[in-house]
This record gives structure tokens, sequence and C-alpha cells, in this order.
């Protein structure tokens, strides 16, 4: 028989449904300038949420950038302290013209809610608040332990807000373990606890060559041409089997345990699978020496997210552009330290520039590689819960993004994170065609319901 | 003593100027969609004039893109017939940012008159309209040749729409010689007569990888990545020296001939110079076995334009792109032909395509390299014409830049083009604060008018 607080969210399933769309309908996009006033407006639609369901100091916190939402509960003597993290912001939506519907008019297809930011993070972030709303209902206004909520409004920018919040009042966040719901389930149906993720370094190379935009009849021949430098510099990065040349970066990549390896191994996975549905390419890349699995979780890779620059319109234009950037992040594993990284990705960038030709070569933001040890009362409640709802037993997977606040959690607050994510390998986060299993946003609910109850009657 | 129609063009300066002004503030890019209506336009206004000056048979020729603009006077009889060619189009602004004052407000600084396409064509093109106007007050309404005028909308996207009616109607343009003011002086107050053009291929190379944008965190290291795919092609597509790796590229490169190399090394050309003002890099690039003129003149080149695709925002999205994009030109020398050389390109390129990724290879447009023979009267009157305005011996240069029309003229008409273009090499071609010397304008004008007065005393 289900819980009183089980079933309130079984019974509310379509307002929480129709809830989430509101905020989904919000274009939070915290990279882009334009919808600053969105990102302020996502974060009070939250803060008036947690004040209508009864969480208590309800505040937005002001950054450099955009707000923390902040709220708790912290009446439940004697019970451990729960801080659930979720971000509000989300990826910009382009290219827009491949989306089936808006990006932000959510739109029910096939058993999903398609929209930015259904699964990363607003509809998973989302199933924290619905959870402590139906505990919270049930159980005259009291939940089963204590709460702290903090969400940020831009992960997707590097979170540096939160990052500097976190290491400046770590007492205002004071709590026994983090709670997370940003990653994905191995397969459908199949619960998965997340325990380790890779961290990153995302930086910019600006090329400049000639003082001004030149013709490209006129000076071809003689100009140095900042594109042709970066594809020079860029390809030798990296080679034709995804093996990073940067001098020394693979010193500090720790080989994952031989029991996690067997682990890894007896997933579910299917190359083909993968490479046919998920991928669609004609072939998978990366180093043919490690299984997909491992090129995913626990090797370092480079990757180039655009060329801003010159011309690039329709038709032709026949310049040699004065300068010419690359977007390049690196993913780390542990125990790669982020600046140590950055700065021989630095060197070594330098040390490639052509003749004629000044590099100039920033980071943008980083974050620490992460693994997490599961012999805790906290990941051990998770995977009950979550084993409870779907019937089968958790698995424990790495996952090959990065969540730079799980590092800062781990250092300032000297806590633990539990990542139970409900999101689905094929829910195109930062694509086109965004979507949420409406399912999952269900069990997510009832998984959390069940997580927090049992961690009150521990 | 100057001529009647040098005194009149004298007296007229001002007016001529504003009347440039006025058409220089028409944004006729011709390459952007957004404009077409401010293409017409242009091509209205100068219909407009040509009828307003006394020309005959006005009218605008519909094309499959932007209209030609046509006009004739053809009572001279006994004497040649030139062909006016100019175009009325222009090149995108972009990067607006780096304009010191707005590309379609035209502004009077330095003794220059600044605007996108001052030089490129308007300006230039212009001076013919205002050569003929003052031949044409005094003496009645009469020229000393015949000339027809043909104006193009669609030169800096290709110029197919002028290059089918010379194949289709050769009859309607026929002529003893053509005459084009789309070059430049080699230097300031040095007369500069342009008998040899590069050509071109103009491409676009598509890489495609996954099937859609894919988080980089999820993916990196097993998907393939279309940007890092292209940077690792056109690397392998030139060396650090400048030397087109493509095989069989230089066979059928022509030397120049003794004479040309040894006028090109009397040229008034300081490297040093060259380096610091007109490209403003920290070195040159290119071949170090050639000149710099014989690298600009006389050898091909393959250019990066610009790579569309994937994030370029500020800020960071962690993407891998499902598709990305490069557009690719090569510089053509005699006797290299674009069609034969796309092949091979597009052959090489093919060749290069790395694992899970596909390539498309385009070709957006071509032109013929072309070498022009100086031992005919036409370009005998415009070394002499010349000479006589700036007091100083006119040269004879080619320039790297295109003009495929010059090959069309050659090819349908079976006649020469006489070159004689008055701008700088410092004017901004293609890029920001393009620029046309005052005096140079006046000077073209005063050219033009004793060219023509001489074509008819011949």
């Amino acid at each position: 028989m289900p819980s009183p607080a089980v079933q309130f969210a079984c019974d509310n399933q379509p307002r929480f449904l129709e809830q989430l769309k509101g905020l989904l309908r919000i274009p939070s996009v915290s990279t882009l300038p334009e919808h600053r006033g969105d990102v302020r407006r996502t974060a009070e639609l939250l803060a008036a949420e947690l004040e209508r369901i009864g969480l208590e100091h309800v505040a937005l916190i002001e950054t450099e950038g955009h707000p923390l939402v902040y709220a708790d509960w912290l009446h439940a003597h004697g019970r451990p302290t729960c801080l659930c993290y979720g971000h509000y912001d989300v990826q910009p939506p382009d290219p827009l013209e491949e989306w089936i519907s808006p990006p932000f008019e959510p739109t029910e297809r096939n058993g999903s809610l398609y929209a930015r930011g259904a699964v990363d993070d607003k509809g998973q972030m989302y199933m924290h608040l619905k959870a402590l709303e139906s505990l919270l209902r049930v159980q005259g206004g009291r939940l089963p332990i204590n709460v702290r909520v903090i969400l940020e409004g831009e992960e997707e920018v590097g979170g540096e807000g939160i990052a500097s919040f976190v290491q400046k009042h770590p007492e205002r966040l004071q709590a026994d373990f983090a709670l997370i719901s940003d990653t994905e389930m191995f397969a459908p149906d199949l619960p998965t606890l997340c325990v380790g993720l890779r961290g990153m370094i995302y930086t910019e190379i600006e090329a400049r060559g000639a003082a001004t935009d030149l013709h490209s009849g006129m000076y071809g021949g003689a100009a140095p041409n900042p594109f042709f430098a970066l594809c020079q510099v860029l390809a030798q990065l990296k080679n034709s089997d995804g093996r990073i040349l940067i001098p020394g970066i693979y010193d500090d990549v720790k080989e994952p345990s031989a029991g996690e390896l067997a682990a890894w191994r007896s997933l579910p996975f299917d190359e083909r699978e993968f490479l046919r549905h998920e991928v669609g390419s004609t072939a998978l890349t990366g180093e043919p020496d490690f299984s997909v699995l491992q090129r995913l979780w626990a090797r370092p890779t480079l990757e180039i997210h655009g060329m801003p620059g010159g011309f690039t319109g329709t038709g032709a234009k026949t310049v040699i552009p004065a300068k010419a950037a690359a977007k390049v992040s690196m993913r780390l594993v542990p125990d790669m330290a982020p600046q140590k990284t950055f700065q021989m990705y630095k060197r070594h960038v330098e040390s490639l520039c052509p003749k004629g030709i000044s590099l100039d070569v920033r980071l943008i933001h980083s974050g620490d590689p992460i693994v997490i040890g599961v012999d805790n009362p906290y990941v051990q409640a998770a995977t009950e819960a979550m084993q409870e709802v779907f019937g089968k037993q958790t698995v424990f997977v790495r996952s090959g993004g990065s969540i730079p606040i799980v590092g800062d959690f781990e250092r300032s607050l000297k806590i633990p994170s539990v990542m139970m994510g409900f999101g689905l390998p094929d829910d195109n986060l930062h694509a086109p065609n965004e979507k949420f299993s409406i399912a999952n946003f269900y069990r997510g609910i009832e998984s959390l319901i069940g997580f927090f109850e049992r961690l009150g009657h521990g």
C-alpha cells in the first residue's frame, strides 16, 4: 500500500505536470544576456512555490550573476539534513529550426514532455519540490527529515555564483548530504545512481592575424589566416584515435578499480544500439583500447563546440578575417586537477602558434572530477527507494558529464552527494528536442518521497 | 588647358560627390536576402541617372537574381565601342562594431569617403557615369566614342546573372573592348593598369557526425565531432609554408614571363611597409621561395573565411554539434581551370574524411584567371590618359583578386578588358572602414574623360 504522501503525489500528477509546463515556458537561458529577466522571473516563480508548499526562510540570494533561491525546513530534530540542489537555468535552444515543437512551448508527445530544460534540470529539480509538497501536505506541514533547498540559475554558464556562496557561507548550507537529480538512468526502467562525474575546463582560444579583415584576393598568399591557424593548432591537440596529444595530460588519470570495470561490463550496453540510436553517425570514435563506457566515464576528452568569427552567412564573402576563435572544452577524470590541466593545455596550444598569428587562451570555467563512495546511509536509502518504485536492482554508474557543484559540496561542506537522476539516454540534453519521460517525472517524485521517508524512519 | 568636359567635371565635383553619397546610402548587399529590395532600388536609381545624363535604351534587365542595368549611346560612327562595366552591389558590412562611422552613412574623413562600396565598386563605377555626363553636357549630347553601359548587382555573389546574359546575348553587348574600374593603383599617385587577375573557386564543406547535437559530457570520447574533423581536413590542405597539398594542384600553374617578373621587382614595394601598414600582423606568411608580389599575383592560395555551426555565442555551451561547415576558397592563376581545380580539391578533401564523419563539398561559384595583352590601342590610350592626369608613367600590375566577368567578356564577346582602377591598397575592401580617396574619385573621372577623348580622336 502506498504511503499517504505517495498517494497524494499520484492524485496530483496532472497538476504537477501543468505546473512544470509553466516553469518550462520561461526561457531562462543563463548564457544569453537578453534572457536575464527571464532567468530572474524563473527564480521568483520558484521562490513563490517554495513558500506556497510550506518551506521556511524562502529567499532570493543575489550573486554577481543570476540569483540563488533558498528555502529550508529544519524541525525534524535528530534526523539528517538533506541539501536539495537543482538548477533552474537552461541551455540556449539553438539550432531552433531543428525543434519539432518550439523549445519554450512544452509539448506532450509519445509519453514525454518536450521542452528546453525538461530534463536538464527544471523537470528533475521540480520533482524535489513536488516530493516535499506531497510530504508536507499529508503530514500537517512537517517533513520526515530536515531539508535545505538551494537552486541556482548559472549551472549552464559555470555556476560561479553558487560556488562562491558555498565557499563563503558554508554554514548557511550545512547538511549531512546533498541530493541532486541532474543525471540519467542507464537504461529505461533501470534505477540508477550516479557515483562519478567527469570534471571540465571550458576554454576559448582567440587567434589574431592581420590588423583588420582583409580581402582574400588582395592578400591571400601573404597574410596570416586565423582560421587556418586554429585548424592547424586544434588538429594537433588530438590524434585520429582520439588520444589527446598534450604532453603529460594522462599522468594523473586514475584507472577505475577492477570491481568497477567488471560492474560496467555487466551493464546492459549494446555498442551497436548506442551507435545507431543515440549517436546516429557512421561510426564511433575515440581511443580504441578502451571500452565505450570507459571512454565516456573514465577518460579525458577534448571537444570543439564552435568557431566564431569570419563570414558565416549564406553565400560567399571573400574575407581573411582579422580574428577567429574556437570554443574548446576538456572533460577531466580523477585525479586530474582543472587548473593544472588548463596550464598544460594553454602551454601546449601556445607552443603550436603558427607564424604571423597571436593566440589568446582563456579559461571560461572549470569543475573537478568526482567519485562518490557508495558505503553511506544516504546512498543506501536512495538505492532501496528506487528499487522499490522500479522493481529492479539499482545500478551504480558514472556520468561523462560534469556537475561542478558536487566538488564544491565535497570541498566546502564536507558532504557527499546522492545523484538520483531520472533522465533517459535519448533525452537530447543540450540539443534540439530535449524531453523528459512523463512516467519518470512521476516515478522520480515517488522515489524521492520513499527516500525521504526511509531516512526519516532510519 | 583642360578640355571643356574636364572643366565641367572640375566645376561639378561637389555635386558628383553628393550624388555618390546618395548611392552609397542604399545597403545593396547582394548576398543577404533581406537586402533584396535595396539592391533593386540601387539599380533603379542608376537607371534613372543614366537616363538623366542622356544615354539611350536605358533598361533594367531581369535575371534569376538581381537585375542588370543597361544603357547605350551608339552614334559615333567609325569610332570604337566601349563596354563600360561596373557593379552596384556591395559586400556585407559585418563586423559592424569595427566601423568608425556607420557603413551606410558615407562620411568624409582624412580626404577619403568612408562607406561600404565606396571603392568596391559603387564609387569607381560611378566615375564612368560622371565622365560620360561631363562629355555629354559639353558636346551637345554627343560622345566621342560609342558606349554601352552594363551594371550588375551580383558581383559579390558570383555574378551568375551577367555571366549567363553575356553568354546568351553577346550581340547586345557587342563592343571593341570593355572598361572596368574595380582595381587599385599600386601606390598613391602611381597610375596603374591591371593586366592580370587571379581566378577562384568558392566552396563550402559541410561535415556531419551524429544525427543530432549531443552533450559533450555524455558523448565526448565516443561521438565524432564535425568541427574537429574539419580542422583535421583543413589543416592538411596547406602546409605551414602556405604550400597547397592537393595532389596535382600546381601542374597547370604558368610562371610569369621573365620580363614581367623584372617589372614587378622594379615596382616601389617595401615588404616591411606592406607588413606594417597593410597587413598589420606579426609576420607575413606564404611560400618562402616566391616574392610577396608573386605570391599575391601569380600563385594559387587557399583560404578559410568562416566556420559556421555549433555554439558561437558568448559564454559556454557544451555541445558536440551534429554538423559544422567551412567556407573555403582558392585563388587560381593562369592556366588553372576552375572546374578541374574544384574536382581535384573535392577529391582530396573527401579522401581526408575522418571516421564517423560524412563530408559534402559544394562549389558556390568560380571564375577564370586572366592575363590581358598590353599591345592594343585601348590599353595604350588608357596608359596615356592616366599618365597625363597623374604626371607619372603608368605601371602594369596584376591583381590577386578575381573579376570573373573579364573572362566572360574574353570568352563570349571576344574582347579585351581595360582595367583602370583608382582604389588604394589600404582602402579596406571587403573589410570594415572601406573608403575611397576623394581626390582619386575626381582624378578617375578626369582620366576617363581623357581616355574617351583620345579614342575619339584616334
